[in-house]
């Protein structure tokens, strides 16, 4: 058949074109369905664009690929890979005062206008007279009970309803911003770095975990089921179509309590753990202590010309991580940029 | 130039061939990547196809449609399409013993041969006399204490390797199959169809929490992070590369305990709620009680031929349903089958 076929002039340049065209739109289709989405363009994958080259993000990057690449032989499937993140000082800025504390005051000045008696008592008294004096000489663990009592009996709506409010009006007196916008640009990206690697990725802070959840889809992209923190005793009342009443502190989040939380909310050991003061060091440790890789990590606030530079609280945390060999994060060495809003 | 094409006799017919062909598999490349997997066909959509077709299970599509169908007036988006369920009795088999409670059982045995002193100790005493009149006339709550603190001091490590243990070779007594085989296929089921439509899907059991973890995600497919059941104290220690140690009850999670632990772990008010007793009462009136459509199931015992038929421990939560109109969904009728291994 071959030797009796004759070109037309015409014929052949047309449809070899025809065929271009349609093995174009052939490729075309194949390249479109290569990502999870097929209804549109697949995104960048997430990058750790905003950190410099160096050991912390190598050590971030080897952990992934130690994981994650099928037919590592220290592979885990999804499901066990557990990243957990500290909040106040790791993901957000804690100076010059915890934000999760901004918000205490605030619910405390505004209780106190609204029952002008509560003046006259502790904590309401000392945070209307800016007496903090008289507060930091207790354990914070008192503080912080003192703080939660104040919203016992408090409906978890009208908590929220609080809570968004504040994070509506309260700025920054250095960045004149929104707290909102005062996440470290780096570790959001880690976030979704990990995420794209299919870790399971989770918050465990010692602020109030209501309070972090109204805020950590948004700003993290950490659905609220993944946050765990300091919780008080919830208890349903029937009124209402029902209803949870706040009742007082069950548990502050910090130091021990972050293992033990994590196998309550988590329930597994994670494989890499990110903190940033002595209240994460035995999330650290216990990331550390896992068989097989892991990567605890400790943000280091050396940076007081974009951020703040300081080791208060830090102390025991940072000796550890170098005696340990853990990844010591400077923020003033590792970040290319710390907010989004920078320049 | 059109009229100065002239055809080939053979070359029209290969050239047209050639572009069929091309055409496709263009067309094979669109297809391959409709799904979410562009590695492999589309699985098919998750059916509720053991379930006969009547009220309860139009209820439940209906309830999915108004809550996930784009442009629905109650639309919600995934992350609030909060689905909860509970265990015992609702997703698999409760009788003739809760099944956490065999595993208790099977521990205080193990943990009597290990040491004799304990036989004369209750619980040890009763269970190995097999005198369970003598336990039952305590409040249910101070025999869950009670069971709970023969695991006090356990490290979590050596009580996930007793779960594991107890379920490789416990055996139900009529059916004489792993209790792993005795979950309700139409609620295996019903657990992928939310998933697929994009609920988040929980667990909120009475059984102890990390005990229902060490089988969900292989029975039903739900996560370990998406179980919330009965807790005790876990306690951080430093000793060998950190560990949890295990300590006494902290919440036995029935009835009011329900809707507050949903607050602790989930961190939002459910649309579905499914249960099958006086302890989901609670859980189910929370659920119904939210602004906008909500579901709120109760799974009637009523096929002693194929299951077991008993409304002891669900009079009230019966009650309240057809009250309420709650979906009280038989077990005899909305049923096609129970279990996976039925022919």
């Amino acid at each position: 058949m071959a030797r009796t076929f004759t070109r037309s002039r015409f014929a052949a340049p047309r449809l070899g074109w025809l065929l271009v065209v349609l093995w174009l739109l052939g490729a075309l289709a194949w390249a479109g369905c290569a990502g999870p989405t097929p209804t549109g363009p697949e995104p960048a994958p997430p990058t750790l664009s905003s950190w410099q080259d160096g050991p912390a993000k190598e050590a971030i990057r080897k952990l992934v690929e130690q994981v994650s690449r099928p037919g590592s032989p220290t592979y885990l499937p999804p499901a066990a890979r557990v990243a957990v993140f500290d909040n106040d000082g790791t993901l957000w800025i804690e100076k010059p005062q915890y934000i999760p504390t901004l918000f205490e005051f605030d619910h405390i000045l505004r209780r106190a206008a609204a029952e002008p008696a509560l003046r006259e008592q502790e904590p309401y008294r000392a945070v209307l007279n800016h007496d903090f004096k008289s507060l930091l000489h207790r354990p914070v663990l008192d503080i912080v009970k003192m703080f939660y009592a104040t919203h016992d009996g408090q409906t978890q709506a009208a908590y929220e309803q609080e809570v968004d409010q504040f994070f509506r009006t309260a700025r920054h007196p250095r960045y004149k911003r929104s707290y909102l916008d005062l996440t470290y640009l780096p570790m959001v990206e880690l976030l979704s770095f990990l995420t794209a690697h299919e870790f399971q990725v989770y918050i465990v802070t010692g602020g109030e975990v209501d309070f972090v959840r109204a805020v950590s889809p948004q700003i993290y992209g950490i659905p609220v089921d993944r946050v765990a923190g300091s919780y008080v005793a919830y208890q349903y009342q029937e009124t209402d179509g029902g209803q949870i009443v706040r009742g007082g502190l069950v548990s502050f989040n910090v130091e021990a309590a972050k293992p033990a939380n994590i196998q309550l909310f988590i329930g597994q050991r994670p494989v890499l753990a990110f903190g940033n003061s002595d209240g994460d060091l035995e999330m650290l440790a216990y990331t550390a202590g896992r068989k097989g890789p892991s990567l605890s990590l400790l943000l280091l606030h050396d940076d007081a010309a974009r951020e703040y530079a300081y080791q208060k609280g830090a102390e025991k945390a940072l000796d550890t991580a170098r005696e340990r060999g853990w990844s010591v994060v400077s923020m003033k060495n590792d970040f290319r940029k710390v907010f989004a809003f920078e320049p």
